[in-house]
């Protein structure tokens, strides 16, 4: 499938994505705990994407690409595949728009983002994901049906859109008279890090850019090791369920090439951990996916003494059955009398 | 133990109060969920508390009062009676102030309470609930170590400070060119309730505030019918661990019985219901108390239909295990198939 222009947004492409979802999307905090900055040593400022509509970014890049389809594509519809934050993004901005909405979604994604996605009005197909092929499922449905297919990340609408959490937070710290040493970022297929490691450098050109991957989804780092895209082992597990892709995108890889620092890597114990510190330090709701961040940091993934690092956290869209099992680990681990 | 100044703070009072916390304090976001609104059939603006420092509203008093006491006072230190959160409140407030603060908790208190209070640096004593009066204990340890009491609700300063809620919230709402038509608020001694009905009938002098208890806790709610301050059965129990207060204060009732249209009440059920959608609506950790004003708005205990209603989600600090089995109730009734 060809792709509309095959190039990295721009700053300014990134400001017209920030003034097209101004009126839906949510202005997120960029919050603190004096606790997390005592773990590391330096201040952690949390980008809260959870509290995005939608529970993620995923609907600032959705938004911004539906927002730009031509008036037939609008009338015909459109369709993605995702294992659940995307789909939620494109739903709700097709709702908005008042397009109908086509999601292919694996059989297996977290209960809440199949749910929820039926719930902004899309009609949710489900397919296997360790024997289907996700794209072909898509693309076939899209020929027969004639549906514009809204890419996950691989797409400079998305990336624009997705940018704007960096420009948001960029101008948060900017009206705090404060300067970032660095921006950890977590990382699937790239369209987030990506796009705001154009709006961190824009704003401040020596920022540091880190994209955080999952243990054994580390394909970013190693394809920036390496200099070309490589693959995950197809047999490859983490509770991360968002950042399941087999490997960089085309634009978002030459994208990371210029502009990120390094990949980093983390378990999912480690981002078990961070959940339940945004739990009760930020009293945040953090899917897994969108912890790795915050994981690197208060793992020590990078060292963060004396720094300001900008962490973001992507999503909150997380089953409740396994938010639980999560902190029910922590009251395990720590619980202390009391005297 | 006189109190200074037994009269209620006028707007001028919190105006200064919201200056003298704005270096520490966290200006909160209001959030919105589509799904919420779509559950009451009208818009549902939640102020968002547990995301303030501490994780919640309480250090807005404090800091306020603990910032007015005299030096003499500051170098003796000071001394508070706490299930939990106004006890955050005072040590974290004393600690940026300086002060060396010992705080007496109930023995049984959600644990997260306990060690957070100790985080903070203050000396924490516990007493058993069922046997002692916290009242008592305090003031014999106050009179022995020479320290200033600083009371968790009926203080002028107190309420000044809870009231920086409101100042907040209606000049978010302000900014965003909207009008409520009613605030619903915790209310536990009424400490919070009774400021923020102040601040916000100074900004909309029509808008109706509602106190809103767990039930079997529902003294105020009581207390305002029969025009005098009554007590609640002390055999009576709630998981609200944040609002057991056994009557509302004097000068807090004086002020609700000025400003309150009514009290409201809301079972342990409504309320963890109303946790379960904070979690997955608006990604934000809610504990029972502060959770009940917005399980008044989703049970319909009050009718938010074709209304704007602001919902005052006092504080976050909920144990993790207790979170964790309000999550699995959920998880437990509301399964649905994947198809």
């Amino acid at each position: 499938m060809p792709l509309p222009q095959q190039i990295a947004p721009t700053i300014d492409d990134i400001r017209a994505a920030a003034e097209h979802i101004a009126p839906y999307a949510t202005q997120t905090p960029l919050l603190e705990s004096p606790h997390l900055n005592a773990i590391v040593g330096g201040r952690l400022l949390i980008k809260a994407e959870p509290l995005q509509r939608t529970g993620s970014f995923k609907f600032r890049g959705a938004f911004n690409t539906i927002n730009q389809i031509t008036e037939i594509e609008r009338e015909n519809g459109i369709i993605a595949y995702s294992s659940g934050n995307h789909a939620q993004g494109v739903a709700a901005a097709a709702e908005i728009l008042g397009i109908d909405a086509v999601i292919v979604m694996p059989s297996d994604a977290p209960q809440i983002k199949i749910r929820n996605t039926r719930g902004y009005g899309a009609e949710v197909i489900t397919y296997d994901r360790h024997k289907d092929d996700r794209e072909a499922v898509a693309r076939e449905i899209s020929a027969a049906r004639n549906l514009t297919m809204i890419r996950p990340y691989d797409d400079p609408r998305i990336i624009a859109g997705q940018a704007t959490v960096a420009l948001e937070a960029m101008a948060q710290l900017i009206g705090r008279d404060e300067k970032p040493d660095a921006v950890l970022c977590p990382c699937g297929g790239g369209g987030l890090v990506s796009g705001v490691a154009i709006a961190a450098k824009a704003a401040f050109p020596d920022v540091e850019v880190y994209a955080v991957e999952p243990a054994f989804f580390d394909d970013t780092a190693r394809s920036l090791r390496q200099g070309m895209r490589v693959e995950n082992d197809p047999a490859a597990q983490s509770f991360c369920d968002a950042l399941l892709a087999p490997s960089p995108g085309e634009l978002t890889f030459s994208i990371m090439q210029t502009h990120i620092s390094s990949g980093l890597t983390v378990t999912d114990e480690q981002t078990s951990e961070a959940m339940r510190q945004a739990f009760s330090r930020l009293k945040l709701v953090v899917e897994p996916g969108g912890a790795v961040a915050l994981a690197a940091a208060l793992s020590g993934a990078i060292d963060c003494k004396n720094q300001t690092t900008v962490i973001v956290c992507s999503g909150g869209n997380a089953d409740p059955r396994l938010f639980a099992e999560v902190l029910t680990q922590e009251a395990r681990e720590t619980i202390i009398p009391v005297t």
